[in-house]
């Protein structure tokens, strides 16, 4: 068959049949479909924020990925993401004998599909210099073709990076850890990240990428001021790459903006209200950590007291994943608040709060979220 | 080992602990668990109603579930049921050789386990007379110990049934198309009934019962103002029934109440306020049923104009389903709103409205709800 | 990062860390991972042959396809297939602006990649002219790139055909049901597939492609002595178009072959020993349904006598999945046999054999498979 | 509704109706149901002898339990099992009030609803002293009347421990290390057992009860020469407590068999042709772990060489769960074998063998079975 608008098509269309047809001698088996359907990832409002489910971070067959651009709107669709960049490498085009570089295509690719499922689309590219200091995800860039001279020049100097900063991107700095114990002097802050800081080049760091959590990067972009970043940096299908489903979702960055727009993202980026999410962890800011956690988990009124013990229902109201351990007072020691879940917690009467450290929630790389539980 | 206070216990501590451990040779395989979390229904409120999730029949080893009445609690709890009634059979004991008869019993002997786990517990009973006229629920009973006596009576006879009345019961009548095509005189509107409902006496009947949806009982609670119910009548483990998961749960009834107490279930089941929902299936009386709908789906304003089409998302943020079909309007023909997640459709640009049919709502038994769905 | 041979490295390794583990700041998420591993779909020794999971009709963005050819290996290692083609189109590429036109390119980029993961790979293509008389895949072909000079000529000529016949290539009729309301003339036995018939060029029809069942064209495999096929024809994902898990698998070929060789392949291809498999659903000529069914499913010794009845266990050592009506006998009416699981049925004490209809298995567009099912 | 027989119904009917139907106003949503089916749990022969799964420590409302006994043969049945012993507790029936005593009764109970689903129901009890000893398993055993006359005795005496064994019972000392860090002298091999094994009364250990594995007691099994146990000794539901699916299934005893038998069972028991299994994890004596692991992995020949290395694909034909780490030879350093799934593994060319150790496989308390994994 010729499919080649298969994929918008079947967005505007949620409907199953559940049953086998016949018509003129032909079974229609949609039985064994998979249904379309957007998975809303449910994150309430934070502090009059829109939670924004982004990733800035992916690639195609037009660099080293190995799906054509529309899949990457698709997945994205499917999964309850409103924002994506895809940011094919710069200099690291191993399909180029039979994908022509043009490192434009992408999006001019996918724009009208997004456009028309309700996805942000922001345009961007990955610039691929030797570790140290490693690669560099531009986003909000301009026209990406000139970007490809640098292919041939020191794969060390800043130059491709300067020119995504004359384009007024939005610049971070990937997987800082990536390749630790193969590559001597990496996983440093390094003379080249440190030069860009300072010319307020360089905005922010990859706490998350994929399925690694940089710790020490963490610290640094609390200490430097810098924006936390995760991403998926998915090159193969998201649905062979992750066990989808329970908590597992692509790893992302939650972004706290106005409005679903380009423009709320890049204000809100650049103010640094994020939160990096991988599955069942969540890495950021302490300001916002919290005001994430507080949006999210909701403790009911005293329903019971009992044997001089107060009863309460903790509520997760999200998709998201916590898990507590007791640090002050007499309650129960450790809970897990699995996505869209309660508990039962209790306490000794007349406890007014209990403290808890998240311990799936990081605010620096040797410091988790303490969060206190009021309790009436 | 010795479990009796297993079930409590395991409320109180929603932790897992993911590694297996190693303590003086013996391993710990927690890894293997279910987790224990009480899964929230997501409906959210209705008109400043809050949705409770009520399931009001239900057995146990008290008569001929297969279960002790805790199981009831326990499964109600990890559903995200708000409030139930065990209701045994007051004639039907088929285990009593074994378990003494005592129709008090179930209630007590969960009454602490409710209160620890935050769950609504309304004491019940069926009363089992032959069909016709069939079987019928009575809950906010008081005493049940007197009601046996009925059992060496005519079983057709209104006694229990006014006994239930006395202590001033919620009493519906149950599944009334049950065995429809093997008893003479069954699903139909009777004397009996007739009589229950000229005296005020009989205040619902069952809609759906497990997985039957009773549609000609629908018709009879908007003609003649009884409340809808829906009840999974379970008798066995409500896992080894139901195919839960995705849109699967138990069959209940959403009552529409102003607090989360008994004496608020109460006041909503004598004004109507219900739907009964099965899965994907509602049935209701039109104005809840449509006030529902209308709580759980939102459409967002107008994101694209493409090609005279304007475009929209469709969001159900709900744990329950629906699926539309157009009636009037240029529009996407068919909607599947499966739960948590949305849909794009289009419209000619200038259409005001999409009318739809909610063909998995039913209002009568023959109709079905149409919703009109602005667009701007 | 760069991943360019990330889809064959995975392949070598199925080991899954559970734990996170921290190096050096960076914490290791790969309990969120996808476990690698090919899952084996169990089908027992049909009659001395193996049964082999072949799919020969699948496409990539050299064509109109959504995914970089290795994907194509990639999900077929996972779902456990054993033989694949991919068939891009010869006059139908799209993507040709961004992907060069080289129809040998799939197969030579892959070989690699199939080798180290034991899948047989065979090269083919689609030949695509209008409809009627549409798509034809010819498999077993030799070089492809003198094939797309038909691209300018009549789109209804034999040319292509007659070069992959000169090529040896196994010819058969796609989809032959496509578009049956939409084209005249559509699904018909016409001239143009009856001379192909005659001279031998034309070898089998796609009675299964994807989620369609083109009962019609059984009949004519079975009437023609052509070979029957089931492909997938998957464009997309395949885990975004089909609901995987359970019962449901791609649609594919089940080739009853002496070994897991091309060769081999191709000798049961034109001997006809093949079923075509969707799902839950079987189409292929009688003896060869008949024999699967007779490997699949076992009916043990009588375990109990009583009340005059017999009671037998009937396994289904298969994941294939089968629904059974009784047609003569007193005994058990209905038996649904899932995918590795056993029922027990029961007859009347005496009876030698019950005989049941396959309703999930066609051996022609109006006839089930009929089998008896010896008690003892 | 009235069901006491539904239990036993159900299992005769495996078919599914997937439409809902209209019949006179009542449409039937079986489309929720739970599909009825058991499940068959792969493992093939191991040296001639059927690998019977087993449970034979389970627990009903007749003492401490939460389920009627017939669930305990429903669950049994889907889940797969051969055979089961129902084991109530002698000494502990904390439901007295309510369930009239009769240590008989469950076993009578299900022996029909057994009968019918081709399920092995062997007798038992649980003899509750005091802990230590703590509690022993007593299973093919005669009248249990007796056995409740120990309840007002010394709890630590041997009097219904050699009662049952004057009853030709099976018995093993059950969870020896339950407790271990509460009760002093616990998970100790102390005089009692002493005494009932020289005395030949005591015959076998759980080395494996529900989430415990009890690594001490698999050292005192192989050094006295007991038989390895594994048992859920399940209270509530087993799908309330496991998280069954994938590679978890209930704990339990792998029964190397000549038949499906009672007198089989007790004669392999005897024998000790047993591994105690616990979803991930096998423990058991060195010689039936490793005809095991034989019997159901299996290595493919050579289908690849490349680079100097050889490649190979091994299978695991069961539902087992294996991890291996290489041990010596030059190959794959690390291998998952999920459940019927396989992988790919290599080798440089001219190895001859790899060896593993099976970290998932223990033989001992600080040993893993270590594997030959021939190439050729």
């Amino acid at each position: 068959m010729l499919k080649a608008k298969a994929i918008v098509m079947v967005f505007l269309c949620g409907h199953l049949m559940v049953q086998a047809q016949t018509d003129n001698g032909m079974l229609r088996l949609d039985e064994f479909r998979n249904a379309r359907k957007r998975q809303i990832i449910q994150i309430p409002e934070v502090n009059g924020f829109q939670t924004l489910k982004c990733d800035f971070h992916m690639h195609t067959v037009f660099s080293d990925g190995h799906v054509w651009p529309a899949v990457r709107v698709q997945e994205a669709w499917q999964e309850g993401l409103d924002v994506i960049a895809i940011t094919d490498h710069v200099e690291y085009t191993p399909h180029s004998e039979d994908v022509k570089v043009n490192h434009n295509r992408p999006y001019e690719l996918v724009k009208d599909a997004a456009d028309e499922t309700n996805i942000v689309l922001i345009k961007g590219t990955e610039i691929t210099r030797n570790t140290p200091p490693g690669h560099f995800n531009a986003i909000f860039t301009g026209d990406l073709s000139g970007y490809i001279e640098d292919r041939e020049t020191n794969k060390k100097d800043k130059v491709a990076v300067m020119k995504a900063a004359e384009q007024n991107a939005f610049i971070f700095w990937n997987h800082p850890g990536w390749q630790v114990n193969n590559i001597e002097g990496s996983y440093q802050w390094i003379d080249f990240v440190d030069e860009l800081t300072e010319e307020n080049v360089l905005h922010g760091i990859e706490v998350i990428n994929g399925f690694g959590l940089h710790k020490k990067a963490l610290d640094w972009c609390v200490d430097k001021n810098l924006t936390v970043l995760g991403t998926s940096d998915i090159h193969n299908l998201v649905a062979h790459d992750y066990n989808l489903g329970d908590h597992v979702h692509r790893s992302m960055t939650l972004v706290f903006a106005r409005e679903r727009t380009a423009q709320s993202v890049r204000e809100a980026l650049e103010a640094g209200r994020t939160v990096a999410w991988a599955s069942k962890y969540l890495a950021g800011k302490e300001e916002h950590v919290r005001n994430l956690f507080n949006a999210c988990v909701e403790t009911g009124p005293r329903f019971l007291l009992k044997n001089n013990r107060a009863y309460y229902e903790i509520k997760n109201n999200s998709d998201l994943y916590f898990e507590l351990e007791l640090q002050s007072g007499d309650g129960t020691k450790q809970i897990t608040l699995f996505p869209g879940s309660s508990q039962i917690i209790n306490a000794v009467d007349g406890e007014e709060a209990l403290e808890y450290k998240v311990v799936t929630a990081f605010i620096r790389s040797n410091k988790n979220l303490v969060v206190n539980i009021p309790l009436n």
